[in-house]
């Protein structure tokens, strides 16, 4: 019987589909240039070993048509190779998926240049890691509505299923999953910036042990802060060595930071689009990582902050609030960049389940977005000025104190900032104005008549 | 008489450079493929007239040996169309010179490009704009040796001359001329940011007239924070219109952000370098150009900050230092990604005239970078650890200040963040990596170990 579904790559993500997609019934051929990885696999899962392909050849003569093709291996050069040996041995209508971390302009090339031959091109991007991809992943589909028909079949039923149902959905065409994917990683990032300052305020700041900190975490994930990440956090922290060290006060404080939050602040600079909050998390990954640098540099700790921790727990909620906001800003200039339709409300559906930045929040922004479509800034609804406004306090409260006791919040003091930006009628971006005109005759607009001419004026007159 | 040197393109940059080297005696051939412009050029400049050339074949035969062709044209596709016309008549030794503002990684491709050939291709950053190009320049070369050797005789006398010589130098090769000209750039946005921040505090904050405003910044400019732009902004802001209206207070508060701040902060992400007092500079840019947004979701404004002005003359010292030294890293960074050997006092040299950040504090850079030239973070040098130290009480109270009224001060407070953060010994990025391990199975260095082998940890043991 012809596979629905042929597999090339059978690392730690491809076998993990593969078992996945087995659970639910769906029989799928397998193929790897690395013979090893598939013999590993068969042996442990004899059922598998009638399934395995010795070539892209052979595997593609075991597939139902159109042929369907994952490819779960790693972004760049392996993809244009595999893509190589295909373009020959396919036939239009038949369906190429890169399930792997590509940035989406790679998958928006790839797919211009395989659209005259008929041959579709999917850039599916895949969130959860290994018990995701295991048990239930978030998937994110950059594809022709025509492909689409022909897989949510097969990946609906292997998604994570929440209450918004089944966490696969096709995003828009060729870059649409693979940008969606990325501006995933980019709130990732944010929000894991926004805890970690927290902890530091908790930590440093206010002399506390790991485990009361879990503690708090764990108040926390019982209220609007619930999440996968709020969670797990509480669980990191209450991790203990076999002495009694909170297994967190082991660990080399510095963390990498080359790949997708990376990603998500070029995209976002080029597409004129601010996002703060996710760009500081990057930023102090930069910083942790220099680390005799701070050593040298070191300042005595503080240990005298003075904050409840409601204000702190206000204060991460506001600032995870500016983090999806500016992903959706981001993915809205997405849309209107590169001619996507994706629906606001579709990422964050299928962000409730599978994927790393789970969390209650995300209902709420799901209904604002349902109610009012086309606006992706959620400061501009309702629901979120009204929380951000029961926050604000709390927030401005945390980023006073821990300035004042050198605590740096850079993610939570740029969340602020933006929101301050946002509600200020008025910036002084006249002034930066005038200079430009002042040393470049860049020229400005009147105040009183903005979509009128722009203006030169004579700065050093005689 | 043979030519010295051609210039290609007499737009408003071309034709002031042309003036300017013939103050100094450097008689220069001409040429435009608008022959409209150099016709305008010789009306006005009878002098020109027997210069022109009517065809770059013609340019080239007016040219003494090696020729020297220098491109004040619009970076990008006009810059291909004219190497592509020039490359079958050019001489092994011939030196082309691209004076516009292209993007670092295009000069090194058309340097790479070239280099086979013998043609020696130059990347020359000129900052200062017309009234520099006119008057004396800052020039920043990427130019092989060979090549510098014959550009230096020219470009040195029209180049602004200050204290410390003529603000032209050799800064490495290939794209490290357009590469400082872009950091240039960002230092410039960053200090211009942090300028905006402070007219806002002053004007919305305490509820200060643009004249008194001026006051203040006159006033700094007699102290530390003495500068073209201090100086300027104290000019802009006592302007006043006929009616006695300040005329900053009748410009549109939105300025544009596509350029070369954006490249600068893509390269401090492409090299891992955190420059958080430029990016929120150009964040700013992009919220003040969502006016509609903002008049939407706009706060009633406040006027009762109390803040001193020396507080916030400290605050602006620190974040330009900020400003500086976040640049200075990106060169370093620079050198090492792209084999340059920029010496690190040598941009902040040419930098002392002829450009917009030209600043007194550029001594003192001068000077810690001569002593100490392979530290470009200025928090490491004595002699700025000490100023950053005067005013660091400043700069907290002013974000402290902005922050309760609702000020935004994103650049304000990011320098501080990247100030408390390289002088932290431990940051909290030890959670991040716990969470990493716990997620992703990313593993983790133990702080007692940090250069031994990496740990994976269950953190969900049954």
């Amino acid at each position: 019987m012809a596979h629905p579904l042929g597999i090339i790559g059978v690392a730690t993500m491809g076998r993990s589909l593969a078992l996945n997609f087995r659970d639910h019934g769906i029989d799928v051929a397998l193929f790897d240039v690395d013979a090893s990885l598939t013999a590993a696999f068969t042996a442990e899962h004899p059922g598998f070993a009638d399934s395995v392909a010795d070539s892209l050849t052979d595997l593609l003569t075991r597939l139902a048509r159109p042929r369907r093709l994952l490819l779960m291996i790693k972004a760049g050069q392996p993809v244009e190779d595999v893509l190589a040996v295909l373009e020959g041995q396919l036939e239009p209508g038949d369906i190429v998926i890169d399930g792997g971390n590509t940035l989406f302009h790679e998958t928006r090339r790839r797919a211009a240049a395989l659209r005259a031959t008929g041959i579709e091109y999917v850039g599916l991007g895949v969130s959860g890691g290994e018990a995701g991809a295991r048990f239930g992943p978030s998937m994110m589909a950059g594809a022709p509505q025509s492909a689409w028909a022909h897989l949510e079949p097969l990946l609906t039923p292997i998604a994570a299923q929440t209450a918004h149902g089944a966490c696969a959905a096709r995003m828009g065409d060729d870059g649409a999953g693979h940008f969606v994917k990325m501006v995933h990683n980019g709130i990732e990032y944010g929000d894991m910036q926004c805890i970690a300052e927290a902890y530091d305020v908790l930590s440093r700041g206010m002399g506390l042990p790991a485990d009361a900190i879990a503690g708090h975490f764990r108040q926390w994930n019982d209220g609007p802060l619930g999440s996968y990440l709020t969670d797990l956090t509480a669980t990191v922290l209450a991790r203990q060595e076999d002495d009694g060290t909170a297994t967190v006060d082991t660990i080399f404080d510095s963390a990498g930071q080359k790949g997708t939050g990376r990603w998500t602040i070029i995209a976002a600079l080029e597409l004129g689009v601010s996002v703060p909050t996710i760009a500081a998390a990057v930023d102090a990954r930069v910083l942790s990582s220099q680390h005799a640098a701070r050593q040298q540099l070191a300042r005595p700790p503080v240990s005298d902050v003075d904050l409840p921790s409601s204000a702190l727990g206000d204060a991460l909620l506001a600032s995870r609030i500016c983090a999806y906001a500016q992903g959706l800003q981001l993915i809205a200039a997405g849309n209107a960049e590169y001619g996507w339709d994706i629906p606001l409300a579709r990422p964050p559906r299928v962000w409730t389940g599978g994927c790393i930045i789970r969390a209650k929040l995300l209902d709420e922004i799901i209904s604002a977005l349902r109610e009012n479509p086309h606006e992706p800034n959620l400061l501009a609804h309702d629901a979120f000025s009204a929380t951000v406004d029961a926050c604000e306090a709390g927030l401005r409260q945390t980023v006073r104190a821990a300035t004042e006791r050198s605590i740096p919040t850079p993610a939570l003091s740029a969340s602020l900032a933006w929101i301050d930006m946002y509600r200020s009628a008025r910036m002084p971006q006249n002034l930066t104005q005038a200079q430009r005109d002042a040393f470049g005759a860049h020229t400005y607009h009147r105040l009183d008549d903005p979509d009128g001419p722009a203006v030169h004026t004579d700065w050093f007159p005689a």
